[in-house]
């Protein structure tokens, strides 16, 4: 049986992602800033999607520039929102992705900012009285912290963050990449400058992604070239990858109600069953708590074991499941998270992530648990 | 009758860079950075084209690094080459695309470079001895000057620019977008810091490209995140663009010569006829002589004609004709082209850029020759 369960490092792309995406390969191939017709034809198209992105998020088109990914889009709004309003102080936390915490590290090493960065609990909870009282001390500081950790899952209350940043003029972006098209966004109502969204998350393309800023405070380009995206980003637009993240974002807006049932029971099947199993077992973060965390994400803290100590998915790789021990976007197992480090994870305990999707079955979570179960009773 | 001529701002893809990506979206759908076998056989499918596309071009698999096109790339290449290297002075020509004269513009207004633009004459040639001047009064500068024009077809000789570069200890550059493809690069031989490609210039998918630095000077990365790209790129890799890029690369090597034959010729027939049919006709910078200019790029200088005067491009979408007024990449009529201005073409001509591939035929061009004759003998 082989049995996928690292969605959150990606997804399988839906079948009518892939539909919406072919005739752009096969014949509208026109460059869309081109004069003629073939061009005017896909200047069009990808107007439409982001018209459509906008509609779903309930902001402006001219808020939503397609980017190469959540990742690019996270190094613009941090990069050209400091440079852009003279930010000088910037506030994360220890868990955030790369994508975050290693541009804000180089903005520092730079010498363009002083970068704060807020405690965190043993359950990956940072503390929003610490972050006023940073936000208090240095007026207009620009604030980066996700809306769903990737590795623990843990959410975090992106409307108190906002309200906090707006009273105190702070430039407020959250990367949202392990959220969008699993939760509704409405940025009408969201206090928040900037969020991004990358589309292999959510069943789309890979390479594919967007940036919103809300236009109130606008930022410069970050890629400089032709006057795409409202000059926001130079070069000819990815459009078979706006094409699919627009129609992946589409479905999962439309399907988002009985994807949540359906992902919520095999998370909450995964966590009841492998309690049963390995009594000892333990979840990281808040991941087990089910109104406090991605209904994606489960990150498992198993008994120390001689046998699976440091081999753990290697072992599941053999039995055909695919998991991960943190964030993909690290090399996997030889690097070790950053993010267990921050909560103090045992080393002698083996941690590994799994991640669902509306492809996944209980079925799959039973096998799994039953491999898991053998893994774990050899040594017993 | 369709006639596409519009193949230096984008290309049709070939059909079977689409088979080579199809696997990609379909079934092989893991991520590259996880360690289970779904993530394995995508690291494996990567790292087989990074190798592929070395090999071509007789570089080493650690030189080449893929990004989301050629824009990204010399965004890259520019930005952190002169950070890296603590260069402090740039020089290029008022020629160059927009993604290497906006990059340098902002590097410059940032006061990290002082920037020095060398002198073209009427036909678009730059001053080889200027460069020299320049290169021997600004020790440790970046140059960056393209291999092909975009617009006018124009050839610089990179050997003999990367030959002065090395020897006054400059970091040369080119964008190399119009050339990838269409002419072998040894970059063994050529004395050359970094160049660009974009797969959508040579009948791979938009989104697509790479970037080759040299081994022997590095830069640090532009888009910080993940470890992807040995750390000099972070975000998820674009696996289907980088499938895509590599095989249209491939085909592209293996059918150069009589991709090279077919397009020569069409180019030829293309100038000899248009001259018989328009003897007025003029043709913007070298883009007229063979040896000197793309063999895929006819920049033609149309006489005086109140009935087309800035209706030209529209006349002949009309007839079904696809070309060009400048480069795609700005926003095409409504801006105007810089390079044209710095050729100080007459504002009374109107200019159009005719740009071929392997899939045009000479029945497409006495089609657009016998429209462009019709359109210009109305007012005689």
């Amino acid at each position: 049986m082989k049995v996928y369960l690292d969605n959150a490092a990606t997804t399988a792309m839906d079948d009518r992602v892939i539909e919406a995406m072919l005739p752009f390969m096969k014949s509208h191939y026109g460059n869309p800033s081109s004069v003629h017709s073939q061009g005017r034809e896909v200047r069009t198209a990808i107007e439409r999607a982001r018209k459509k992105v906008a509609e779903l998020l309930n902001a402006t088109p001219s808020e939503i520039f397609f980017t190469s990914g959540g990742t690019e889009a996270d190094n613009t709004a941090i990069v050209c929102g400091i440079e852009s309003h003279g930010i000088k102080h910037a506030i994360t936390s220890p868990l955030e992705h790369h994508a975050v915490l290693h541009t804000l590290e180089v903005c520092e090493k730079k010498g363009l900012i002083k970068l704060s960065i807020l405690d965190v609990n043993g359950k990956g909870e940072i503390d929003l009285f610490q972050l006023e009282e940073l936000l208090k001390a240095n007026p207009n500081s620009l604030v980066s912290l996700m809306h769903a950790n990737n590795e623990i899952g843990n959410l975090n209350d992106l409307e108190k963050i906002g309200t906090l940043c707006k009273e105190y003029g702070a430039f407020f972006h959250s990367d949202t990449v392990q959220t969008m098209g699993h939760y509704t966004h409405n940025l009408k109502e969201l206090p928040i400058n900037s969020l991004v969204a990358g589309g292999h998350k959510f069943h789309g393309p890979k390479g594919s992604g967007f940036l919103y800023v809300n236009k109130d405070k606008k930022i410069h380009p970050f890629i400089h070239g032709g006057a795409q995206e409202r000059n926001m980003r130079g070069g000819t637009e990815n459009v078979i990858g706006i094409i699919g993240i627009t129609k992946a974002l589409e479905l999962a807006y439309e399907e988002m109600e009985s994807h949540q049932q359906h992902v919520g029971a095999i998370k909450q099947h995964f966590i009841k069953s492998l309690t049963e199993a390995i009594p000892d077992v333990q979840f990281n973060g808040l991941s087990a708590e089910m109104d406090k965390s991605l209904y994606t994400v489960l990150n498992v803290s198993l008994p120390p074991s001689e046998a699976n100590r440091g081999m753990l998915l290697f072992n599941l790789d053999l039995e055909g499941i695919s998991a991960s021990g943190g964030s993909a976007c690290s090399s996997g197992a030889t690097v070790g998270s950053h993010v267990l480090r921050a909560l103090n994870h045992k080393p002698e305990r083996d941690a590994v992530r799994f991640s669902f999707s509306r492809f996944n079955t209980i079925e799959e979570v039973d096998y799994t648990i039953s491999k898991l179960k053998e893994l774990y009773t050899v040594e017993v």
